[in-house]
């Protein structure tokens, strides 16, 4: 008999299996974050920096499925009608990340909508713990995409003992079996939040090219960096940095940003000419999970697989007791 | 009646607890060594840089207890003989981390004592395979110390799949309670290797006040680094960092390792001049794993904490479970 896992994350939502897609700007669309929720996990769309149309058609590809929707906080502020927009698609749950995300919380709780607020250093928790966040990502730097530079394995624990027994609590970063989502449940969390996994999906809105790239390469090969928010001329805050695979672009400007500044019209210009699949140039988003990743799977076949790996490992340690 | 948790790490090595003490440079003594393997986990003398009667001197306060040590591995390669006088002393185990320690392995194996190889990243574990090591110790940049950028969450379990399963693998990084043992034993470790945690006990060598400053600080304050290692003219590789509490002298040189360097005279002198307890100047070495720590405890009371937290929570793993 398959087994389920049953967490205050699963209960709050009403959902089979503690697994949420990250909210991957244009990676997580509707395809991807309505076969996460029909699989059983929770699939979040990727609002990112925003953009009305693209929200709109994720919505629309999503079909009945119930999905959620994530911002980049600090973008999203800027054009605060977007999160009008999707509160009024009664979304499962709106999340913020990276920046002051209360208003928008305190938005989405108006609108009796779930929340969550992905953090990446313990004073960040106690932010979004006064803001009354119903959800909280905590997220180590072992993450795809932008984050800090604390680890999961210490940041989870403390933010578990922060928030306290009734926190609804999520583990993201370098997660992507079933031995993350088991390791994550002892460490406090109540579920994962898979960002790069999905990203190797069928239902990942991106290249062939891309997700070849990112089954060929190695955690060992990724990077954690400013250099291409920089060569992009993104208005990202200094103190968050980006997760990619490592390439001759990043290798040649992450040690010399500001000689990345000073060639910065060539560079850019040199940038947006290549081809948006070579990945010599161009940035390839991803986390050092990485290692874990060996083919593009189905999203459902992904949620099942790592929820099936989870229940045997917790299943089986007890096994590692011994009367002494 | 209390449990005890078994894994191919306690088979090996007879030993209660898969609970080791990072071999810390100084601060890992005979008497931090000695108690750690009478508590029943295994204790390893910091031989770090190297010094014959310090060496000497924490191996007689090591009592009887069985207890192993460890190297700085591009360090301990200068002065060989502090090899052969480890193995003299029939060490429990040698363990090496930060370079290459095919040599010492070799050395090592043909005494018969059981080897140890810490490694930062996956392509350093394919070395330490090739070399034939007993224990391979995955460390993530969570750790307090010198280290690398990976994060634990992907590349521990990355390892146990290059490895196989007969391999003894361990964990450190960020792991201080039960929780990161369990966690660390799903992530596919069969035990876990901690340096703050006992770095922040009665029986480590180290001033009160180093240890007080220890308690109060946390995760977030901590950073990886270059500058102290400039600042004291440290011979260490360019690609090993070390994690410190953050304080104003790393404050204001992170950034700018070239002024530093070119300040070094001047800064260096005043580091040297500060008292050994300023640790606004001096380096104090610990990971993230300060957010968990709450006090000074006894060495065997850690070990004993860890392991029937982590015992409880393999018991009652199975409760996560649900049929469907
Ligand atoms: C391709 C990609 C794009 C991402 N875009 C966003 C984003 O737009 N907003 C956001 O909050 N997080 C974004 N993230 C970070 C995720 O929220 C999450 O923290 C991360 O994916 C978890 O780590 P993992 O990639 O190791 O699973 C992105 C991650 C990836 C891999
Ligand atoms: C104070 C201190 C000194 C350390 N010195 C050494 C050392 O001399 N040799 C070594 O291999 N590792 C050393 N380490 C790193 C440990 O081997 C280990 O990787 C680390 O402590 C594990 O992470 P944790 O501190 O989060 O438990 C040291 C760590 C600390 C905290």
């Amino acid at each position: 008999m398959e087994q389920r896992i049953r967490t205050r994350f699963t209960e709050r939502f009403a959902i089979a299996h503690p697994v949420m897609l990250a909210p991957m700007d244009k990676v997580a669309g509707g395809k991807l974050a309505g076969a996460v929720s029909q699989a059983g996990g929770l699939g979040l769309i990727g609002g990112g920096y925003g953009d009305a149309a693209w929200l709109e058609r994720a919505f629309a590809e999503a079909g009945n499925a119930a999905v959620g929707v994530g911002f980049i906080t600090w973008s999203v502020m800027r054009q605060p009608a977007l999160i009008e927009q999707a509160l009024a698609r009664r979304p499962a749950a709106l999340m913020v990340s990276f920046g002051d995300g209360e208003e928008a919380v305190a938005a989405a709780r108006a609108a009796s909508v779930p929340t969550i607020w992905q953090v990446h250093r313990l004073s960040q928790a106690e932010q979004a713990l006064a803001a009354g966040v119903d959800v909280i990502v905590v997220q180590g730097q072992e993450a795809g995409g932008h984050g800090m530079d604390r680890g999961l394995t210490a940041l989870l624990p403390a933010v578990r003992d922060l928030a306290g027994d009734g926190q609804i609590v999520l583990a993201a970063g370098g997660l992507a079996d079933g031995r993350g989502l088991a390791a994550a449940l002892m460490l406090g969390a109540d579920g994962v939040m898979l960002g790069t996994r999905f990203w190797a999906s069928r239902e990942a809105e991106g290249s062939e090219a891309a997700k070849a790239a990112l089954v060929g390469a190695t955690g060992d090969q990724t990077l954690r960096s400013k250099v291409f928010d920089v060569a992009r001329n993104a208005d990202w805050p200094w103190e968050f940095t980006g997760r990619t695979v490592d390439n001759a672009f990043s290798r040649q400007w992450h040690g010399d940003l500001e000689g990345l500044q000073r060639s910065f019209e060539s560079e850019r210009a040199r940038y947006d000419a290549a081809d948006p699949d070579d990945y010599d140039i161009r940035v390839l988003i991803a986390g050092e999970s990485l290692d874990l990743i060996r083919e593009i799977a189905p999203a459902e076949m992904i949620v099942t697989d790592v929820v099936r790996q989870a229940a045997d490992l917790l299943g089986r340690a007890g096994g590692f007791l011994a009367a002494p």
